[in-house]
């Protein structure tokens, strides 16, 4: 399977990046510039190949990226996650989009959900993409110490979606990857319960000086 | 010091009594209706007993459970628990009220957060009991599996308030039941994030046949 990052070059991209390269799957690394596109897929690259192992990691402009992938996560910032959705309609038509978008403010110090009016980020993707198969996940992953190789977690991932064949295929990614368990949540008007956790997690590492904080259900 | 647990008669105020009973505390089960109240007592002080183990646990009407006690934790679903609130308003002053109250609805088979306009319950608990020490904490806490002291567990509970005094009491209580971690969250306002993990915890229970779920930071 191709799998396109797109907005792939911050720490959450580079994580999901490097551990489904990992897999052997085919990763593309998209961003708005190709050049960093390259630079990111090239770094990852590297990354794997100092530890004896291969990745076909590449870079693309987000768009081609959206374009040659089967499936698209969506590690865009929130602020241009809808804008850029627009742009990529066409190119993610029929296809599985993967939405880890999470929209918060910080008041007073602290973080807060602050969902659009559809209820969450993922349901607002959906309404921007209706002919793309929308899956709410990966919200709630720590992203530097996804992207750290060698750290150790056991975190798991609420996975919901209005199309169940598309929850089943992101839920096999997922639990493919190592130390992550995809756990159903249900339906696509879920997601704004996952989304809620992210800010949680922020607040509580602020609150109890603890560097990162994924979730666990048991 | 004397915890009364309001409502303290289905499942989670049989846990959290028996548990805080085994801390050395008075216990006061409080209902609507004393005589429930005390058979509830006496159903909880032989469980005690059958273990060896002593508890200070007594019933009595809500009313005379929030005048007697230091804490009241508030375990009144949330239909009744605001007009509750109103009526113990001048029981409650200057008292710690913890709020583990979380206002849901089910549609479509999936259970969603419903908060009221003042944000979460424990805000709305706040608007009303308005010379109260609001704390929220111990919405995640799987009532039936807390409540069987053979069971084993392991979960965090996130506590938010903005009395900070009132926090540390109520976070060093919890602290001290056995496998129960407090995380400092923030303030009250924080209170929405925590509440809708619960309604997330049910519909993961629900989708994946898991008899209960709680919740854990790492």
């Amino acid at each position: 399977m191709k799998i396109a990052i797109l907005g792939g070059t911050g720490h959450i991209g580079m994580g999901i990046a490097l551990r489904i390269a990992m897999l052997g799957n085919e990763v593309i690394v998209g961003s708005r510039e190709l050049e960093k596109a390259n630079i990111k897929a090239r770094e990852y690259r590297n990354i794997l190949e100092q530890r004896g192992l291969e990745g076909d990691i590449i870079g693309m402009e987000n768009g081609e990226a959206a374009r040659e992938a089967d499936i698209s996560i969506f590690t865009i910032p929130y602020k241009y996650a809808y804008s850029t959705a627009e742009s990529l309609r066409n190119f993610l038509r029929d296809k599985i989009v993967i939405s880890p978008i999470v929209p918060m403010v910080k008041k007073g110090g602290f973080f807060l959900y602050d969902p659009p009016v559809e209820g969450s980020a993922a349901e607002k993707l959906a309404s921007i993409l209706t002919e793309s198969k929308i899956v709410s996940a990966l919200q709630t992953i720590p992203a530097k110490k996804f992207a750290d190789l060698d750290a150790k977690f056991e975190w798991d991932v609420p996975v919901c979606s209005n199309d169940e064949d598309a929850k089943r295929i992101t839920m096999k990614l997922i639990d493919r990857m190592e130390k992550l368990r995809a756990l159903d949540a249900g339906p696509l008007v879920v997601s704004r319960l996952i989304e809620s956790i992210t800010p949680l997690l922020l607040n509580l590492m602020l609150q109890n000086k603890i560097k990162s904080l994924g979730v666990k259900f048991l």
